[in-house]
């Protein structure tokens, strides 16, 4: 190959093939697997223009790497070639208060950010789940969102400006720092959640807040899934936008008795938080007419949080209904589906039915808000192919159920390779043939990224 | 021309060539002018559909207009052709509190829909100044922002699903009605901001808020505009977030005494008035604290309202500043640039000088928080040849200056014809590249909207 000392002559000292980094860099968090030909650890806009130079000259294909911790094997090079991992450019270039913004390159792990920035009094609130993991770029690539984009939104909302560097190897400059940009068409937009596959990002504007003042959270539970799934409406009703409403299963909070002792879960069917933050005097009023609302409508135990420490318990708490399912023991199929809000029952009460049908138990969670419920399917065996074919049916009722309902088969992890058999059945005939023409006038020769939802 | 003949007889009682209805869409609130060759008022989407695919074969121009009352030229059919006028696709098709989401046909006006989501205790906060006359496809085309957009966000971050009418005729649903949709890349955005250059909007689904509680405002007035641009950074620095937060020069203040009276507008050089939202003890809060912050820093009057009309009274006062400007019986050539946030004194400066260099009155007051000022160059007569050649060496000045401050030249009106002529400084080759890349891929014919930045 050619093409392989090219470009160990063209970067030294940033061409990997040992077989640590071909496998580290061969998956992510879903199962499926392939190693690259080669990594290439850039550390400049430059570098990755010269990969992309090369790479066009010789057709291989170029797959972008973050933090490797998505779910869908986004990132799983899946035609082999070159791996583009961004771990070096991992630099915060500037934190800038007066302007609002934040410069950062793609491999600043998230949370490390939301910490600096914290620091200076300001608020960076995309939260994903993995963002101790995370990396911007990753999150841009899948516009990433978390509980909190229910006040705030999701990445896109934060992003000003990128650097991207085209398939061709050009370089251009979408948005800016500005907090408004109508410069043309929303270029910046397009790039945020392509997943690698039409321009690798190479340094990223983020918008920030200011960091709210004060924080609470109520923690409370219910009889039945649908009482909880009603008092996520009647808060919304009331005028109350919280900071996050995560509401969990009967399912998932069996599993975290069972691992934390059942002590620490109240007893009940369904368990929701709801967050506030704002200004201490507005929290605190919030919290107390929140929890009047509750008690009124059926809440069976409330507990209110107001420190740092008490709130973050909560988190813990809601972190460790994941691990619970984990604890398990089987595979948690994590499918982040969204509903229509008020389907949320439907939702549910049709993961239930799932789990007789299919064998497997399904336990749900998530941002409900939003509608954004992670539907996990647990099954003991993956690599066993009758279980995997008896998921793959069972996913296969999930979204056909989830669609029928007005939702979408993804509202966090995107597409990648595990929902690309679905995405079809999500985006009909002339919707996929406009993403081939922008992915054609992006990346002509599809070099970018390639195996994934558009071939 | 017997496209027109076979137009008519296609759509009956929806094609028109009346003089009033060619001279009424030959223009919007710019200058440049233009009469189409037919009007068609469409009805529905195989409406549009239909008039895309005669257009498609006969390679006639379409240019889509909304309101008509854009600053930039951006529905002036340039090239003549069909005008499809959305003025009767007016329906607001579905409320859904339970779901978050509205459902409307472009031709409605933005304020009609706010009224009647506020009616169920909801919010669609983007507030354009035309918010009376604006049309929600016309907010979508051109990612309207508004005063309210500083802690809410623009346009885009409430257009949840779209359809739209590619040229090719065919009718594409891009994102749904959920609140967040990794499906694919983001066409929803993609159209959002795109100026009818891309598709033609039928159908939009737009996300609502639960409508705060309360809200509260306070107006104050300093010494210098550099005091002022100085307590904008106060509050944000101090961990407040206003659901608005607008500036005011001198000029504009002394236009204001001058057309509404001494005594309306309280001694200083600089206005600034800051409103908060939340819950009614949140908001009590945070306008004690930012008053008392503006007293410690500088502000020489300070005015709170908390009663809906007091706060309405100020806005009305801010329309007022509009109104006077006009009143000067200049004409206003309002250019709404955007500046990073730290920049708003230079800019304001560079304002003054550019009023020394060019011999026009120029007026500076706008959205503080996000940097974006419309800088308003107050031309006697646009139509005397040596006046409008001296207001585009000032425009020159302006945009070259904005953006050296690493600004941008439009943050709301969009580039339309009015600044076809900078788009080049404000966008580089390989940006531009990438535009007409896009452009191409969804319209190869270029049918849609001609004429303007993209030619």
């Amino acid at each position: 190959m050619s093409w392989i000392a090219e470009l160990e002559s063209l970067l030294p000292d940033k061409v990997s093939r040992t077989p640590q980094d071909l496998a580290r860099c061969a998956s992510d968090k879903w199962f499926a697997s392939k190693e690259p030909d080669a990594v290439v650890f850039a550390e400049s806009a430059a570098d990755v223009s010269a990969v992309m130079t090369l790479s066009a000259r010789h057709k291989i294909p170029v797959t972008v790497r973050g933090g490797g911790v998505g779910y869908v094997g986004g990132c799983v090079p899946i035609n082999g070639g070159i791996v583009l991992a961004m771990e070096r450019m991992n630099r915060i270039l500037e934190i800038n208060p007066a302007d609002g913004v934040a410069v950062v390159q793609p491999g600043v792990i998230t949370g490390e950010l939301q910490e600096e920035v914290r620091k200076l009094g300001w608020y960076y609130p995309p939260d994903p789940a993995s963002l101790r993991e995370c990396s911007l770029g990753g999150n841009v690539a899948t516009n990433a969102g978390g509980p909190r984009c229910l006040k705030y939104g999701v990445t896109r909302h934060y992003v000003l400006g990128l650097e991207v560097v085209l398939p061709n190897g050009s370089i251009i400059n979408a948005g800016g720092r500005c907090h408004k940009n109508r410069q043309g068409f929303d270029l910046t937009g397009l790039f945020v959640g392509s997943e690698g596959m039409l321009g690798i990002v190479t340094e990223i504007t983020l918008r920030l807040i200011p960091h709210p003042q004060a924080r609470a959270i109520v923690g409370a539970t219910f009889r039945t899934f649908a009482e909880a799934a009603a008092a996520v409406q009647l808060i919304l009703g009331s005028g109350f936008l919280p900071s996050a409403l995560e509401i969990t299963d009967s399912f998932t909070l069996n599993a975290a008795r069972e691992y934390l002792g059942p002590d620490r879960i109240p007893p009940g069917e369904a368990h929701l938080l709801a967050e506030f933050d704002g200004s201490a005097a507005g929290v605190g009023t919030e919290l107390r007419e929140v929890t009047r609302l509750l008690r009124a409508n059926g809440a069976i135990s409330i507990k209110p949080g107001t420190t740092d420490p008490e709130i973050e318990a909560f988190w813990q708490m809601r972190r460790e209904f994941s691990y619970s399912l984990r604890h398990t023991g089987l595979t948690k199929l994590n499918e982040d589906v969204v509903v229509p809000r008020s389907r949320l029952v439907d939702l549910v009460e049709f993961a239930a039915s799932l789990q007789i049908r299919s064998g497997f138990p399904v336990a749900c969670f998530g941002h409900a808000g939003d509608g954004n419920i992670h539907v996990n399917i647990m099954v003991p065996d993956m690599k066993d192919p009758d279980q995997r074919a008896r998921a793959d049916v069972a996913l296969d009722d999930l979204f056909r159920h989830v669609l029928s309902l007005g939702g979408v088969i993804s509202g966090e992890h995107g597409i990648g390779i595990a929902k690309k058999r679905w995405f079809p059945d999500a985006v009909n005939d002339a919707g996929r043939a406009l993403h081939q023409a922008v992915k054609n006038a992006l990346d002509p020769s599809r070099l970018l990224n390639p195996g994934k939802f558009l071939g």
